[in-house]
C-alpha cells in the first residue's frame, strides 16, 4: 500500500492543509527571531555556515515530515537572518516587508498562477493588467498610452530598457553617470552592446554640462541612463536639465528610479521627481520604498507601442488562432516564461493603503533619515557626508588625518582621487585613526558581532558608512543606539 | 497625530501580525475555490476581466484596510484561477504546489532575505549553497566539482547556458531540435547570438543522424541543446547518442531537462535520463515535476569553474576587501541583483520528502499518464498519439477525414506538412468533423465553459489535445471524467 501523496496548497481543501503548516512556520519565525536577538546572527559567515551544516543532509533518501522540516529550516533561516524589520539593519535597499503584502504573497504561492498564458492565470493576468496600467499612469500622468512590465527588480528593468533601445536603434551606446547602478554595465555585456560610457560624478549626481560634454564626442544612437535615487548616496540626478541635454543631442533618456520612484506616492516629496515623465522608460522597484517582499520590480514605458518588440509566439502558449479567438497573448509581457504573480501582493498593498498611506510611509522614512543626520551632526565623533535627499545617510568617524597616499579603498566608481577632509575636527583620542580600511573594518565588526548591519559607500574619494532607512517603525531611540554603536566601535 | 504604520512581517512581532491576516487569506482561498467550483472560471477572458474591473480602483487615494483588501483580491484571484490542484486542469507544465512548499515560501516573504550579499541573507545564502551542491550532485554524480545556480525557470536557465557558452567561445551557434523550447530562440536574440539552427524532428525527438548532418555543415563553435521532456509531447531526446555526435563534431552539449530532470529522483524511471551528465550544462525546473510554486529553476553545470565568467563586482555589495576579509561574494550566483530565496521552499521539500518521497510523486504522475493513455485507447471516439514517455498524453477525436489543403493551424514547429491520419476509424456521427480548427475550438470551449484546462500541441503535422499530468492526487475517475468531457465536446 503506497502512502498518500502530501496535500496540495490549492483546491477547496488547500486552505485547511495549509493552516497547521503555517502555524508551524509562524512559530518558527517567532522563535528564530527571538533566538537571534538582534539584527543579524553573531559570529560572521563561518558560524552561520556551521549552524546550517549541522542541520543534516539537505537531500536525504527518506524524508522527515513536513512539520519537522518546516520547523528546522525556517527556524534556522530566521535565526540566521539579517532582518530588515530590525531597526539596526539598515545597510541596503533591503526593505522590511509589510505583513499584509507577505500574507497576500501566500495566495500567489498557493494558487500558483503562471503569467505566461491566460489558461494558467485568468484573474491574475487581468489584475496585473489593471495594476500595471495604474502604476504606469503614476509615472506618466500625461501620456496617452503608458504601460509597465513586472520584473524581478531594477536589474531586469534596466536590462529591458537597454534591450528596447537596442531593438529601436541597433547597436546603441549607453551613457551613464559613475553614480549609476552596476546593472547597466552588466546589461550591456549581456545584450552584446558596447560598454557604457561613464561620465564622472564627483558631486554624486550627473551634471548636465558633463553629460553634454560626453554626448558631443559620440556618434550614433545613444541612451542616457539617469538615476533617481543613487545606490551610494540616495541622490537624484537633475532630471529636467538632463532631459533637455538629451533632447538637444537627440539622445533617449531612461531613468533608473528603482529606489526613488515610489516617492511619487508622497504629496510632500513628489516634486523631487519632476520631469520623470520625460524619460522614455523608467525603472521602479516596490521592494524598496514600497515595502514588498522581493520581487516587485517594474519597467514603465511612456508608450506601450515600445513593448511590441517583445512580442513572441510559442504555439502551446499563444497560437495565432487562440489569440484571434480572444485568448489574451501574455508572452510579450516578460522575457520569462513561467512567471509568479508578484503583482498580487502589490495590488493588496495599493488597495489597503492607497496612495496616501504609501506616501505616509515614504514621508516617515524620509523623516527618519533627517533625524539620523541630525544625530550625526550633533556627534563630535562623526562627520556627515551631506543632508539626505531620500532616506540614505552617509557618515564616518571624524579623523585626525586623512590618508594622502591615494591608496584608499573607497572604490568610488567615479575615480575621483581622495581629498582632504575639509573642516574635519580632530576630536578623537590620540592614536585613533579612521582610514578607509578602519572604517570598512568597523562595518565588518558590527556585522560579526551581530550588532548592526550598515552599508558602505565611496563618496568624495573616501569611504563612508551608509544607513539606508526603509523602516517606518524605526524610532529616534533606535537611531541613537545606532550612533552610539558606531561611536563605540571607533574607540577600540 | 499620524497613524501608526501598518505592521511588518519580520522581527519578533511579525508572526503575530501575520496570523490574523493569514486567516483572512486562507478563508478567501477556500471561499474563492468554492465559488469557482471547477478547474477554472466560466465565461472566458471577458467575464474574468469584468469581474476584476468591478472590484474598484486598484490605486485609490485612500486605502480600505488590510483584511478587506486581502479578502477581496485573494477571493477574486482564487475564484478566477486556473487551479492546477484541480485534476481537470492539465494543460501545461503548471504544477499544483505542495502545501508544505507553499508554507515554507511564506517564510521567504516574511524574512525577505536578498541573495545578492551576505549581509542581507546570512543563513539563506548558506542554505542555498548546500541545496545547489546537493542538486548538482544528483545531476552530475561522478563530477568532481559540479554546481548549480538558482533561476526563475527553464527560460533563464537556458539563457544562462547560452551565455556561458558565448563567454567560452564568442559568437557561438546554437543547434536545437524543432522540438526544443522556444526560449532558445529568444535567448539567442537577447544575447546577440546567431539565430539557432533548427533540426527537424518529425518523430518528436532529435535524431542523432539528423544532428550529425546539421553539424557537418557548420563552421565555428557550436552548442547543441537537447531536450529531456519536450514541451509538446514529453519526449526525451536520445541523450547518449546525441552526446556521441557532439563529441565527434567538437560541439558542446546542453540538455534542457526543465521538465524531465526531476525523474532523477525516481529509482524506477531515472534510467530515462542516462547520459544526462555528459552535458556541460543542464536545465531543471522544480516548479514542474517538483511541485514547487514558481519559481524554482536551476542550471546545473558539470564544472563550477564554468561559472566564473558571471563574476561581477559592485563595491556596495562585494568590495574586494570585504571578500578578502571573508564575506562571501554572492553577486556571481545570478544575473539578478535583489533575489528572493526561492531555495527555502525547495530545501523544506527535499528534507520533508527525501529522494524517495519525491520519486514516489514522480512515479504516481507517470502512472496517471499511462492510465489516461489506456482510457484514450479504449475510447472509440479518440485517437492516442503515442504511449507517454513522461506525463504528457496527446490525443484527438478520431476523424472521418483529415484536412488535405495544408491550411492546418497545428503550427508544428518542425514544419512538417499535415499527413493523412493513418488507421483512423470514422466512428463519429455523420457531419462531425475534426479538423485542427475544430480541435482548437473544442479546447477553447472547454476553457470558456470552465470545464477543463487542456493544452494543445502540434505533432505528426496535426493538432492534438494535450494533457500534462502533474497532479499526484488525480484519480482514474478524474481521468475518466476528462475523457467523457472531450468525447462530449466532439459531438456538438
Amino acid at each position: 500500500m503506497r502512502a498518500a501523496p502530501p496535500p496540495l496548497a490549492g483546491g477547496t481543501s488547500g486552505a485547511e492543509a495549509l493552516r497547521p503548516l503555517l502555524d508551524t512556520v509562524l512559530d518558527a519565525l517567532h522563535d528564530g527571531a527571538r533566538a537571534r536577538g538582534g539584527p543579524l546572527p553573531p559570529g560572521g559567515p563561518e558560524a552561520v555556515v556551521a549552524r546550517v551544516a549541522a542541520l543534516g543532509a539537505v537531500l536525504p533518501e527518506h524524508g522527515t515530515d513536513p512539520h519537522e522540516a518546516l520547523r528546522t529550516l525556517v527556524h534556522a533561516v530566521a535565526e540566521g537572518a539579517a532582518d530588515p524589520a530590525h531597526p539596526l539593519c539598515a545597510a541596503h535597499l533591503h526593505t522590511p516587508p509589510l505583513a499584509l503584502a507577505v500574507a497576500a504573497d501566500l495566495a500567489a504561492s498557493a494558487l500558483n498562477p503562471s503569467m505566461d498564458s491566460w489558461d494558467q492565470a485568468p484573474a491574475a493576468s487581468a489584475l496585473e493588467a489593471e495594476v500595471t496600467a495604474a502604476l504606469a499612469a503614476e509615472v506618466y500622468p500625461a501620456a496617452g498610452r503608458p504601460d509597465a512590465l513586472v520584473t524581478t527588480g531594477g536589474t531586469e528593468s534596466n536590462q529591458l530598457a537597454l534591450l528596447l533601445a537596442r531593438e529601436r536603434h541597433g547597436r546603441i551606446r549607453t551613457v551613464v553617470g559613475a553614480n549609476a547602478h552596476h546593472s547597466f554595465h552588466r546589461a550591456a555585456w549581456l545584450l552584446g552592446l558596447p560598454r557604457p560610457v561613464t561620465v564622472p560624478t564627483p558631486e554624486g549626481t550627473l551634471h548636465p554640462a558633463a553629460l553634454a560634454g560626453a554626448l558631443k564626442g559620440l556618434d550614433g544612437p545613444v541612451l542616457v541612463a539617469a538615476t533617481a535615487g543613487t545606490t551610494d548616496e540616495g541622490l537624484i540626478d537633475p532630471i529636467p536639465a538632463l532631459a533637455d541635454v538629451c533632447a538637444a543631442h537627440g539622445a533617449e533618456l531612461h531613468v533608473d528610479a528603482a529606489y526613488g520612484g515610489p516617492v511619487l506616492f508622497s504629496r510632500t516629496h513628489r516634486h523631487l521627481l519632476d520631469g520623470l515623465d520625460r524619460a522614455r522608460t523608467v525603472t521602479v522597484d516596490l521592494h524598496k520604498l514600497g515595502w514588498q517582499p522581493a520581487a516587485a520590480g517594474l519597467l514603465a514605458v511612456r508608450d506601450a507601442a515600445d513593448l511590441h518588440v517583445l512580442g513572441h509566439t510559442a504555439d502551446y502558449l499563444n497560437a495565432d488562432d487562440d489569440t484571434e479567438a480572444g485568448l489574451p497573448d501574455l508572452l510579450g509581457r516578460s522575457l520569462r516564461t513561467t512567471r509568479r504573480p508578484d503583482v498580487l501582493k502589490t495590488a493588496v498593498t495599493l488597495r489597503a493603503l492607497g496612495r496616501a498611506g504609501l506616501g505616509a510611509l515614504v514621508d516617515a522614512c524620509m523623516e527618519r533619515a533627517q533625524d539620523l543626520a541630525d544625530l550625526v551632526e550633533k556627534s563630535p565623533a562623526l562627520e556627515l557626508r551631506a543632508r539626505p535627499t531620500l532616506t540614505t545617510v552617509l557618515f564616518r568617524p571624524v579623523t585626525a588625518a586623512e590618508p594622502t597616499d591615494g591608496a584608499t579603498s573607497a572604490g568610488s566608481a567615479d575615480g575621483a582621487t581622495p581629498t582632504e577632509a575639509a573642516g574635519a575636527t580632530p576630536t578623537e583620542a590620540a592614536g585613533a585613526t579612521s582610514t578607509d580600511e578602519d572604517l570598512a573594518a568597523i562595518r565588518r565588526t558590527l556585522l560579526a558581532e551581530g550588532h548592526a548591519v550598515l552599508g558602505r559607500a565611496g563618496a568624495d574619494g573616501r569611504l563612508w558608512l551608509k544607513a539606508t532607512l526603509l523602516n517606518p517603525h524605526a524610532t529616534p531611540g533606535d537611531l541613537a543606539r545606532l550612533i552610539t554603536l558606531v561611536e563605540g566601535s571607533t574607540h577600540r
